[in-house]
């Protein structure tokens, strides 16, 4: 088992992240919680898979475990399924000392989260996260919430999780479509601060894709441990957080514009890597070589690198607008200065249109 | 116009408490503001009765002024209205250098708090009380939330304001009933921590009635000081803040025991208070003659004292055990010690009912 700490004084906790954890869930939470009372949040095929031996690990370490079921899907993720959430925590009595895991991707993760930050003004709860994406992204770093009709994550919370246990294992049944998509946000890591990681992917990307578990241990660790230096400097992405975003300015407006049922998040930040490479290089901030280099990992991860020709330029970028990087008509867009560092620019949404437009 | 500093680091602000202060919102807010977008949410009644001073006094200091109406009165203070609000946020194109206004009494401002600290993961808000309840209890301290089903303010959020802004002017049409249910949390302050305004309030009670405004000025600017003073030092209640809800774990249980339908929530607290006025003293911590001048004064200013005879001590039980005070069955109790001080005592269900069904 390898540990990363996430240092935010009196909101700190561990990520820990090694084969076969879920069976050790139980000891670790034991360490941070303070009642015995467990609700894990999951939906029907994770359950089906790995809600046994994280009930028997929990209860081996005395705690009461009860559960809630949501449905799959990122449609889900809505004011609906929380008020469910919800009607659950109350029937189960949870109180202030009670904790909440939540045992899923990234839609259960930032669901429970919000829960959890708003049931009685915000109970414990822990990450437990069972897809690539939500390993290495979503379960760490406090962003907590669901969509809204107009738009992704509109409605959310900031609000650290006690603990994150990653068990690298789980991946093996993870579908490989989802298992690839979580690697856009591995590759994002090594875009943004971490040329080691980027350069390690393209030496190991097919030992990566086929579950070599050190390995897999070693690219998880990286990105928590990258994604838990830039949290620590910016918690509520007042600034340099936003750097994590590279990439999902058009990665959200895609999923968004497509109504979340064509691309899996993964794929359309993907997308939205190379576009925002391919902005960075017009705007004279990326070099070309390094534009290759990261087009080239994308596609050869099997992710796809290029923005579908039906998709229309001017309504991706309305619905752009309403995300929460936009401040008075303007967007903040995050651009790469070649793999390893980026630089805000603020761009009008007519020079995103003419941007997508063009595949050059 | 007078001022009260709640300092909480980053989140510290101010408030603001004077005759005709509605006037001088927009000068007031543009020294916090970042942006120029303001969205007021108000009801039908307060809008009626203040919205256009109040949009005036905005727009002459340069805000582009919105507004979101929600029904009035305790039972929508829900996730229906919340998601209405939403609604209005997102067609707004509200971003995070926005501000929301909460004109309002404490539904309004629970509920528009609730929607600021969750909208966009957290945008600026203020608080304009325009009821005595309000200004003196909760527009102050960011205790934000709505109310579930089965129990009041189950779901929420700390998140503090920005800036308090209180027209003393504005009680002028407020409702007498109202009025007097307010006086319930002045009176609490007094027992509390504050002897000086209880004898302020024993000496002055029909003066401050009938809204004698330089009076007002003072005792609610002493209430918003005292309980500046214990949120600054227990922000998000994990102990001594607490002691702000003498008197309201009965009175909670009884607004929810009769459907909030019959008791102003000022109301039950002050039947809450005098009860645990009396429990305090069957637990010997409370002298006979403090209890006597805790019953006269909340008697004196048209409060009920007595619980009345219909209400089944069980039943109201059963509905505290749901609170947010409640851990692992028992229930955290606060007792008073006199006039002007508190301490915690943990009391069992079974405790409770017995000296709820005792006028003793």
């Amino acid at each position: 088992m390898e540990t990363v700490a996430v240092n935010l004084g009196e909101r700190s906790y561990s990520i820990h992240v090694g084969a076969g954890l879920l069976a050790r869930t139980g000891e670790l939470l034991r360490q941070v919680a303070r009642g015995d009372k467990v609700t894990v949040v999951t939906n029907p095929t994770v359950e089906r898979l790995y809600f046994a031996a994280l009930e028997s690990s929990l209860k081996r370490s005395g705690f009461k475990v009860a559960s809630v079921l949501l449905p799959d899907g990122e449609q889900h993720k809505n004011l609906e399924s929380l008020s469910a959430v919800y009607d659950q925590l109350v029937r189960q009595r949870l109180d202030r000392q009670s904790t909440l895991v939540a045992l899923g991707g990234g839609v259960i993760g930032d669901l429970a989260g919000f829960a959890a930050a708003t049931f009685l003004r915000g109970i414990p709860y822990i990450q437990v996260p069972t897809t690539l994406l939500a390993q290495v992204d979503s379960s760490i770093g406090g962003k907590t919430g669901i969509n809204h009709a107009q738009g992704k994550n509109l409605i959310g919370a900031f609000y650290q999780p006690r603990l994150v246990v990653i068990d690298v294992s789980v991946l093996q049944t993870l579908p490989k479509r989802e298992l690839v998509a979580g690697m856009a946000e591995v590759v994002k890591y090594g875009i943004i601060g971490d040329p080691e990681l980027f350069d390690l992917l393209e030496k190991n990307l097919d030992a990566i894709l086929t579950l070599d578990e050190p390995l897999l241990t070693r690219v998880i660790l990286s990105s928590c441990a990258d994604k838990a230096r830039v949290v620590e400097q910016d918690e509520r992405e007042s600034d340099l957080r936003a750097i994590l975003n590279f990439g999902h300015t058009i990665g959200h407006a895609l999923e968004s514009f497509t109504g979340y049922e064509r691309f899996l998040h993964g794929e359309a930040v993907a997308i939205g890597m190379v576009k925002a490479a391919l902005i960075s290089r017009a705007q004279g901030f990326c070099d070309e070589r390094s534009l290759a280099r990261i087009r080239t990992l994308i596609s050869r991860a099997g992710l796809p690198a290029e923005m579908p020709p039906d998709i229309d330029p001017r309504g991706l970028v309305q619905s752009m607008e309403l995300d929460k990087k936009s401040s008075e008509g303007k967007i903040k867009f995050i651009c790469c200065t070649g793999v390893g560092a980026t630089r805000f620019h603020w761009l009008s949404p007519e020079e995103i249109v003419t941007a997508l437009a063009s595949n050059q």
